[in-house]
């Protein structure tokens, strides 16, 4: 019996894979693992149906049988464990994977969600514009960090792992923005996980979803 | 030989635990390994022997011989592996302590982060206040889902495990606030941890260093 995911059955952004099902398709794509999808309409995540797969009312989530799991890091973890590809054999070069799949959705990951809580919450306010100057300067320190530890190299850690993964997508949720395109070796790195071919189908699966739901 | 762990050298909190060497520390001892301590002074924490150990230059680390790690949910996952007692042995239930793991740094921490932020960098702001209503708010919001999926359980899912080290600790931040207290649910979880021998250990462990640094 194949995995479930559990995706919007119609997601805000469009069909341009920034939902959190995004990272974990990839990661079914790249191990090879088939998986079905339940799309779950926005107004059904905080009923009990959907709080007894995440009790934060989010997804996604994946069910197997009997166990259910959620948290996109955490599923992409349990992916790369069950499959072959996203962590290295080499119990230190998975450690060292691992360490950057947490940066990528702690330290990275942070201070973009708070711009987009200045995007979407406090964008009415008269400091908005204020505020996300302040929360600007503490990406670009990321950034800037990041983009030394990746210097010439092509991955974060030797072969592409299940931590690149998660940066490019967290990454990604800056796509197209002025403050991505100021670290060049950042957008090079994004380019490269989007090219992978198990990126590719992962975003024609999302976006197939996003249609459907339009001519529904 | 034991692992060395990197701590603040004289931390910002003065021994009350809430630094990041303090899950780690938890975590060893829990599973009963030793390790050793490295005192980092703060002006040290961007220079490039530290940035070696960690590229945002950020304690904590842990060096294995030629094994670094950063990021503290990454070494707590790396110990819980290590050692016995804080992941299950059942496949399935593992995997549910890793979701609960991920869930307490980015779901439940994130909105602390961002309360730290309004305190610490936004504070002398006019806009402060407001600020810190709508954080709240958000931080209300999944306290008041974490406490729901709790109930009368002693943890979060069957038996003590790294998941509920994490949340735990994440939850400390916000230790003698208001925002906790009208959670009388998650302040009961907190204490349970605390009343743990190996939380008493490692809040000994980081205050011994601390009151070292103030002798010194």
């Amino acid at each position: 019996m194949k995995p479930i995911l559990s995706v919007f059955a119609d997601s805000p952004d469009q069909g341009q894979g920034q939902a959190r099902d995004m990272p974990v398709r990839w990661a079914f794509e790249e191990v090879g693992l088939p998986y079905d999808v339940r799309p779950v309409p926005w107004k059904q995540f905080k009923e009990p149906a959907h709080r007894a797969r995440n009790p934060f009312g989010q997804i996604p989530t994946i069910e197997e049988g009997k166990l259910t799991l959620f948290e996109s890091g955490a599923i992409v973890l349990h992916i790369a464990e069950a499959g072959e590809g996203l962590l290295p054999r080499d119990a230190e070069a998975r450690a060292r994977a691992i360490t950057w799949m947490f940066a990528a959705v702690t330290t990275i990951q942070m201070p973009i969600v708070d711009r987009e809580v200045v995007e979407y919450l406090e964008g009415e306010k008269p400091w908005a514009h204020e505020r996300m100057a302040m929360v600007d300067d503490r990406i670009r320190g990321r950034f800037g960090e990041l983009a030394a530890h990746l210097g010439g190299g092509e991955w974060l850690d030797g072969d592409f792992s299940a931590g690149d993964l998660l940066m490019v997508t967290v990454l990604r949720r800056l796509e197209g923005s002025d403050l991505l395109s100021e670290f060049p070796t950042l957008c090079a790195f994004v380019e490269r996980g989007k090219d992978r071919p198990a990126f590719k189908r992962a975003f024609a699966g999302q976006k197939a979803v996003f249609e459907a739901s339009v001519k529904a």
